[in-house]
This record gives structure tokens, C-alpha cells and sequence, in this order.
């Protein structure tokens, strides 16, 4: 994790806790507790939460053997042993306190705990306060999330001058997860390589299907730069495409251009959306698009802003998201684009430029 | 996923939700989801929910763009779109329930969520009714933990004839990553490779410290082999040990085997650990043993039964769990031995059998 100035995120994670009344805001595992203290906690059974009060020096509570893990930072440090109950620690903290924030991530078996040991406090998300902070990334962080692209992208090229036939899904993915460590990542996170009619499951998972001619090949992978996520998707032709794969792919292309090309500081979250799907509505394809055209990225791989139906949040420069509109026609085959984008002062710039054609490959 | 009989463990799950008296049992991320299906939800913020009733066919709420990865099972799939609210749907499901059972990893902003639409339900752990059936392993998953070590056995082998000096700790994971993948192992999770003074921090990440003549290095590795987990650790000496590493190894060593001899059906959790605690106090270093002596192991690398202080709770056959003292000076070097055993009618098989001395290596 790189060195933020942390103790300025905290404060402004403060000041929005008062504007938003809330007392004490509680972090476990997720990103929110890295993005303000650059400690990233193990979604383990043991107990790690930061506690943050409006105008105390927060306190990480951790287990004690992981205590030696923690850099110092803006926060005073609460190691507990394997016989203590940290739960009873974080409530003693939070005890008075009537409105508490915490994460969303956050073990539900530590909420309940906690609410049987605060009965009168009201819990909430801490997401209204994070997001806020999180959503809009400052210069270092879109260099960090653009080299994080740029090395997806040379994997893309990679791809692209491979042979698929013959390979299985899983050989393709292992090949995938490999080329994302040699190219500026710290961590692959996934590797979908989803061939033939496999490719109409969005979130399909690499079996040992061999892949052949006349396939259409999507490839979605990502992973961590510096604690900052890629997550890019290409579709590929094993041989020349037929005409319906041909004109499929065109109108997810169509689609991928024309959202991103209505990005701009002030267009609602929303509107990029609604672009996505009347252009391949127009194409007849519209009852095949899934899935929301996209979604922030940045120290997680899916945040906010949610570029859907019903988010009419307004975009603002330094928002990092993806545009990813697809087709996935059953049992027959799918299509995805994916690109990174940030938005800009006056418009938007893609982080992502790997040759967005349906590639031929042998 | 091995196909295990799910529809008998469903019925099993449902006849100890009606002895606990919960109406409704509310599985998401996590391993309780995969034992009573055979299906992992992903981690991510569309909501993935298993509404388990006590005598109706349990409901699987997925996202729609994931349910084309669920293979079918014994119950019914309601796949929901991107515009629909996916907690409305579980809510509904729960509509009149007093008592709700829930996952122990299940995110908290969705417990939240469901407890603002259900705010007459009291939410519990689902863990007493899981645990119960988790625990105790059956002879195949037995089987597969046994594989799992033994590659993890192999994998400690070929690290006993590495020449470890001159590298760096990043250097000798990520050499422990790629042998766990290719000793019968699916997916690496863990490598901590810690050297000299790091070995002192049980939950070291591996730095690019150099290792060098004189270090004691704590290699504590794991991934899975068919859903089931290995976990192992062996100390290493690089070149001659001194005469204190000498002793506080054989201290750890004393313990592990003191631990391992004791264990048998009907005796204590809390047992073992006090066993474990009393050779290394013994010995001198009771201060420094600052975890717990195991865990219990199986789909989560971490889960019930926990060797620790406070758990009376007895062994039975079929459970499996680590035993792994460990010693920490700190600023100096650490010692830590880990091996997973089952728990048999008489008495106790070790799944590692990796050579337990402190090896001598390059």
C-alpha cells in the first residue's frame, strides 16, 4: 500500500461523520480501512476493527499476532490476546454512542455481537460517509489504476497473438493469471476465459471445455497495481466469425463507444447506462444485455459509482469506473467490451486502449 | 466442488434449525453456502442468499448474471435482475418469522438491510446449527484433507533441499505458491515466508529482506485440493543454529508432538492448548507463545473446533484441526511447527508427516 496522507483522510472521514451524525464509525475488512490507514485487515475470525470518533485519534483493534503487521499511522493501536473478547473492547468504545457507522464488509456474526452489546445504538453504513472520499480518485491514484490498465492491456495484446484452438478455458485462464503477474501487477485477482457457448455466462468460471474454430472467446481478468485494480474484457474469434457474431460484436462496440463517449463531469450515473442499452436495443439485442453497464473501481474492484438503472448520482472528475456492456444470446454465444475510464475536468479519458475489434486468433 | 449428498445435509441442517428454534436460516458468502450446495457465492455486492425454511425446498437468490454457474441441486434457484432488489425478495421469503439464522460472513450492510425490512425478527448466528454439521468430517472429505497435506508434505520436502540464502523471502513464496499448485493442489491461498527477525511475527508477509546464514525462516503455507484446505509449517535453519534456536525449536517440537499425543475423542478443546502451553512454560517460553495452539480445518481454512483457552467444548471422531505452537522473541526469531490431524475412535492421525527437525538448509 503506498503512503497516503492518511491522517487528512481521516479527517475528512470526520468531518463527514458529523454532517452526517454519526458518533462512531466502526472498519474491518474491506477497503475502507486501507484507503484511511493504509492497513489492510485478514477476513479472518478474528477480530481486526478501526474505531473512529469525530474528534478522537481513531484506535485499531487487532489480533495480537497481527499487531507486528501494522505500520504506524494516524491511529493509536489496541492489540488483543487470544483469550481477551474484542467485541466487549469495541464496545466499550463505542458505549454512549447512539448512532454507529460501520462497514459493509464487516462480519455479521461481529455486528450482532456488537448490537447485543450496544442495544440502544442504531447501526448503519459506513458507505455514505467512505463513498464520498473513496469514489473521487485523486492524481495518484489514476496513475496507479492507469498503470494497472496499461499492464491489462499489454496482456490483451499478448492474447491477441495467441493460438486458442486446442487449449482449454482453464489452460487460457492459467496462461492469463501468469501474463497479469509478469505485467505490472502485484496480485491477479480473476481470470473468466468463458469460449463457444460458455461465452453467454457472464461471470463464467474457465472449465476444461477445449476451445475450437468458429468459438467466440471472452476474456475478463484484473488484478492489483500497487493495492489498485485492472479489470478489463476482450472477445475473441478462433477463425473468422460468422455474420451474426460479427454484427453482435459490432453493436457491443457501438455501445461501449457511445457510453463512454457521453461521459462527462454532471451526466448522471444513470445516462450512461440508458446510452449503453438503447444501442443495442436499436440493434435488437436489448433483452440480452444483462447486466448494468458498469461499475467504480479503484482499491476494490467493484464500487461505487454503479453505472445502472436508478443511480442518478452525478459523475465528477477524478471518478474511475468501467464500461462494459455485452450480449449473451443462451446456449449460442456472448459478447463483452470492457475499458477502464476516469472522468476528466471536461470530458473523459479511457485508461484502458487494447484494440477494442473481434480479433481474429488461431 | 465434489458431489456430496447436499439433500441430506439439508435435511440434516433443517432438523437442527427445528431443535435451536430458528424459523429461517440465511446462507451467503462463506462455506456454509458450498456444504449444503456444492454452490460458492462470489464475494461482491450483488447479493447471493440461500433462504433455508425448516420442512420447504430452500430458495437460492442469485444474481442473474451468475446463475448460469449454479448447477442444479436440491433447491429451487430465483435468479434476480439488475433492477430488482434482491433483499425485498429475501425479506419475503422470511415475511412472519420471529427467529432468522444467519450466515457468520454474510456482508453487514445486507444484515442490515434485511433487519430494516423485518424489524420484528431476532437475527442470530447460523453458526450453532453449521458447526455441528461442518465439524465432524465424513470419510471422503477426510480423504481430501489427507491429499491436500500430503502435497503439502511434498511441498516442505522439496523446500528442505532449497538453497534459501541470497533470496528473498517474496523470492522463496513465491517458489511456495507454484510448488503448492503443482503437489495436487487447485488454488494457493497463503505463503508466509519469514525470515530471521520477521519469523517473530506469526502473520509475516514476505518482504523482499534478503535471507542469509544465520536466520531461522517460518514457512507456513496452504491452498485447497477440491474445496478442502492444507495448512502446514516448518522452521528451517540456514546453515549451523545457535544454540538458543536449538532450544526453543525443541521446545515448539516437544509441545506439537505433547499436543498431538493428547488428542482423542472426548477430551477438551481447551486441552490440547493447555497442553500445549504447559511444555513451552516449561521450557521458559510461556510469554512468548502468543497464540492459540490450532484451528479446526475443512472448506474454510479457519473453522470450528478452535484450540484455545475457554473452549470446553470435547472432540469427536471426524474432526479435524492444526496444532501449531509457536515461540516469538521478538526483534529476534521465531519457531512454529504446524501439522493438521483428525481426530480418530481411539485416538488421533496426523494428515502432515513432513520431517518435523529444524532442517538444515543452504
Amino acid at each position: 500500500m503506498p503512503d497516503f496522507d492518511f491522517a487528512s483522510r481521516i479527517r475528512s472521514a470526520q468531518a463527514l461523520m458529523v454532517e452526517q451524525h454519526a458518533e462512531v464509525m466502526l472498519l474491518s475488512i474491506g477497503a475502507d480501512l486501507p484507503y484511511l490507514t493504509g492497513y489492510q485487515a485478514m477476513p479472518l475470525e478474528r477480530l481486526t476493527m478501526l474505531v473512529v470518533g469525530v474528534d478522537s485519534e481513531p484506535v485499531l483493534v487487532v489480533p495480537q499476532l497481527e499487531a507486528p503487521r501494522v505500520e504506524p499511522g494516524p491511529f493509536a493501536l489496541r492489540p488483543w490476546g487470544e483469550t481477551e473478547d474484542p467485541l466487549a473492547m469495541v464496545a466499550e468504545m463505542c458505549r454512549g454512542a447512539g448512532d454507529v457507522a460501520i462497514g459493509d464488509q464487516t462480519w455479521s456474526v461481529f455486528l450482532l455481537g456488537l448490537q447485543a452489546q450496544l442495544p440502544t445504538a442504531a447501526f448503519r453504513s459506513a458507505t455514505p460517509i467512505t463513498r464520498t472520499l473513496r469514489a473521487k480518485k485523486d492524481s495518484r491514484e489514476i496513475e496507479f489504476l492507469h498503470r494497472a490498465a496499461t499492464g491489462a492491456d499489454r496482456v490483451s495484446a499478448h492474447l491477441a497473438g495467441l493460438k486458442f484452438s486446442g487449449h482449454t478455458e482453464q489452460e487460457i485462464s492459467r496462461l492469463v493469471t501468469r501474463m497479469t503477474l509478469e505485467e505490472d501487477h502485484d496480485q491477479a485477482l480473476f481470470w473468466i476465459v468463458a469460449s463457444g457457448p460458455n461465452s453467454a455466462s457472464p461471470h463464467h468460471e474457465p472449465t476444461d471445455r477445449v476451445i475450437e474454430p468458429g468459438d467466440l472467446v471472452v476474456v475478463d481478468f484484473g488484478g492489483k497495481h500497487r493495492g489498485y485494480c485492472s479489470d478489463t474484457t476482450r472477445t475473441f474469434s478462433v477463425g473468422e466469425p460468422d455474420a451474426q457474431q460479427v454484427e453482435v460484436h459490432a453493436a457491443v462496440r457501438a455501445a461501449q463507444e457511445a457510453a463512454t463517449a457521453a461521459v462527462a463531469p454532471g451526466v448522471r450515473a444513470e445516462e450512461i447506462d440508458q446510452i449503453a442499452r438503447r444501442t443495442i436495443t436499436d440493434a435488437g439485442y436489448g433483452e440480452y444485455f444483462i447486466h448494468r453497464t458498469g461499475h467504480g473501481i479503484g482499491l476494490e474492484g467493484h464500487e461505487h459509482p454503479y453505472l445502472v438503472e436508478g443511480n442518478s448520482e452525478k459523475l465528477e472528475p477524478g471518478m474511475c469506473f468501467s464500461i462494459e456492456p455485452g450480449i449473451y444470446l443462451p446456449d449460442r454465444f456472448g459478447v463483452r467490451i470492457e475499458d477502464i475510464v476516469t472522468v476528466t475536468d471536461v470530458g473523459v479519458e479511457s485508461l484502458n486502449q487494447a484494440d477494442r475489434a473481434l480479433v481474429q486468433v488461431g
